[in-house]
């Protein structure tokens, strides 16, 4: 099974033509894997999708109702493109649990944080131009940088989030070398895809080093109402409002359907982003953006929240018990507290890329920890997601994947004793990744 | 009143950290107009809303039950990049009635056809590429384009649309320059803003013109399906498949609310497109995406389109009428079959651009021809819209405007007699455009 393709065809009848940010794009081995993956014998650990069974179907019909009743014509015309006035309010109200004090003024609705992603690169990024991000990273965070040529440098996290110490190792060995470093990109909390968060007390070390260096903080909180035991510590953007653009998203806590995301910027990056967010597509939808202003508005959003809360709990629950009952010794796994992933570690010989076959043979899936990374770390480790699958899923895809890696070791032993040499680093860009959020 | 401003200020803390794509972005003159436009006395002749309000809400809303009703949790989870594989399909039965024989599978769903805009110039443009494109020009692609640091080469249009001998020059000196030309950007139906459509008997040379200069077509077709006496000719993407993208968009016969355009592309450029749309946003609401497909699929969309083109032709007939019964002599003007805009020209030695504040003052707006343009013509031209004001509105409107022409052309004898010196050329860039479609 070939995991890996490269879009660049010889017979490409436009291959001289493509603009360089763009020529070199490979649709990563995921996108190939998500087609078997989506296979019902398959337990997929592999996508992001939110639960979306869970929504209370009756009350978001409602809301459509609502909206079609009460505002007419407008629902269905041209917005402006900063995005609904009322949305933005909305969306401040949300980010005050977070300790942040925003004004709607200072918001810009975007077709998901994706967007946001893609129009802050947009703003900022000019080829050989450097983002630090963690290691791993969200894996269309880093497609959208590939698209700017800027080179991705990765700091690693431990259980509490980003390593402040490798953050100012990494940052002054980049001003000694003389780069340009556009912003520091970060998800303090429930990582994509590490299952991590952010110590309180590694924040303001975190802030304090990105303003020494002149580096803009980046911070992307899809998953922050997500928290199984308590909320995770107030966000940057609440530490630093003039040096954090901070990006929220309600794909994970409402509807992804609706393609609601915002970026709350500092006042001086505003009128640059509403230019930015024309020149990409005008504006967003002003029927989406009015069922979520009424969806946090008027309707019960804190308890469909905590039903969500409960459902994920209850996965990763099952997941971790699974994980310590059937895997082998030498794999290490984060204990998320919120969030949709948990991030595995492999015995350093064994390589997650080339088990994928072997898993999906055996009926499991998950998204190999090479797609994380834009400098090929992550060779044997792994993103398994409990979002999506019903608990008894889970646990039988943990399960399976056991069985694999017990294979995997067993062949390594018969083969002539460990340790065989690392995998080779994966090399494929990060670009397309075929719906794993 | 100042009518244009940079985005950029003396007190920016992030002035030297911005990409040099949209480090000079400036704010035209029509987002600072708007505000005043906006106000219930001016006669708004300037932006380009569909009228939505005629559009039936008791069906629409409809529509919108049937959604949640029957798709439940799939119309509010994330959609495949490409889009609704169903709404794909219904897209080439509308480009059937247009000579377009395309496979849903070489579709892409985009948030508006201003996405694909951006997407299509991210795909092939480096800084320094060149576009050809009509003088004047949409002044969303003109954005879209500019963020790309690309140098926009306009070719005059006529009353029969796209100069073809204009065209061949055009292209022959800037292959003699030994620049890369990566499209030709055209709106070959009732054009924005020029109002005219590209005749029957040169789109045939306007392809082979193209195909001899191995420069991509970039079809962008938002009225196509809105003349007034007939049907435009077979489109571009008809009669030459493999050189032509073709940009369909819903916001001008259903709903802009919905932002919902595609683009239908040669087969060779299919991945990389999806993974560029993937990178910009992830993909499009599967909701709206929905929505859409049902109104095709299933509601007597036909009988709406019939109503939306006599609103359109009524309110072109009074912008026509009254502009013959009104506006003084030396200002000429086209005369569209369909679509939204009158491209009208002042004497040469007036300046629209600085007449606007008058106009304004007199309580009617427009947009000055400059902002169609990215090389400074354009300065006596204006466009107006008639899509959106009630028929007595649009009638009133032409009236004031003749009105402040009359006094202009009054101050201008006054100051010593004709010819004065002809308005310089506008130099601001046309990023931001404030709602103008």
């Amino acid at each position: 099974m070939t995991l890996s393709f490269k879009v660049m065809r010889a017979d490409d009848p436009f291959r001289d033509r493509y603009a360089r940010g763009t020529r070199s794009m490979t649709a990563s081995e995921i996108r190939a894997l998500f087609a078997v993956a989506s296979r019902p014998e398959v337990v997929s650990l592999a996508g992001g999708m939110p639960f979306t069974a869970a929504l209370p179907f009756d009350v978001v019909g409602d809301v459509l109702q609502e909206v079609v009743a009460t505002e007419g014509p407008a629902a269905l015309q041209y917005a402006g493109g900063q995005g609904d006035p009322r949305l933005r309010e909305v969306l401040t109200d949300l980010m005050r649990h977070e300790g942040i004090r925003g004004s709607g003024g200072d918001v810009v609705v975007t077709e998901g944080s994706q967007q946001a992603l893609d129009l802050i690169s947009r703003m900022f990024c000019d080829p050989g131009d450097v983002i630090v991000a963690e290691g791993p990273s969200y894996v269309g965070a880093l497609s959208a940088f590939s698209q700017y040529q800027v080179d991705v440098c990765h700091v690693p996290l431990d259980d509490d989030g980003l390593d402040p110490d490798a953050l100012a190792a990494t940052l002054e060995r980049l001003e000694r070398d003389g780069r340009r470093v556009k912003f520091l990109y970060t998800v303090p909390n429930f990582h994509n895809p590490a299952g991590v968060t952010l110590a309180a007390g590694r924040r303001e070390r975190v802030l304090e080093l990105a303003r020494r260096h002149n580096v803009l903080v980046l911070e992307d909180n899809p998953y922050g109402m997500l928290g199984f035991e308590s909320d995770p510590p107030d966000a940057l953007r609440a530490l630093d409002p003039d040096n954090v653009v901070y990006l929220g998203s309600l794909s994970k806590v409402f509807c992804p359907g609706l393609r609601i995301g915002w970026a709350l910027v500092p006042p001086a990056l505003r009128e640059r982003m509403i230019l930015v967010k024309e020149a990409a597509d005008l504006c967003s939808s002003s029927f989406t953006q009015a069922v979520a202003y009424r969806w946090f508005a008027n309707y019960p959003w804190r308890e469909t929240l905590k039903d969500l809360r409960e459902v994920y709990r209850e996965r990763r629950d099952v997941m971790l018990d699974a994980l310590a009952e059937d895997v082998p010794a030498g794999v290490t796994w984060t204990k998320p507290t919120g969030g949709f992933y948990v991030w595995a570690r492999l015995p350093d010989h064994l390589d997650a890329r080339a088990m994928l076959a072997k898993a999906i043979t055996a009926r499991v899936a998950y998204v190999p920890g090479g797609a994380f990374y834009a400098d090929g770390q992550g060779a044997s480790s792994l993103r398994l997601s409990y979002c999506f699958p019903p608990p008894d899923r889970i646990r039988e895809g943990v399960r399976r994947l056991a069985g694999v890696i017990d294979e995997e070791l067993e062949l390594a032993r018969a083969l002539g004793g460990l340790p065989l040499e690392p995998p080779a680093p994966d090399q494929s860009r990060p670009a397309g990744w075929g719906g794993v959020q």
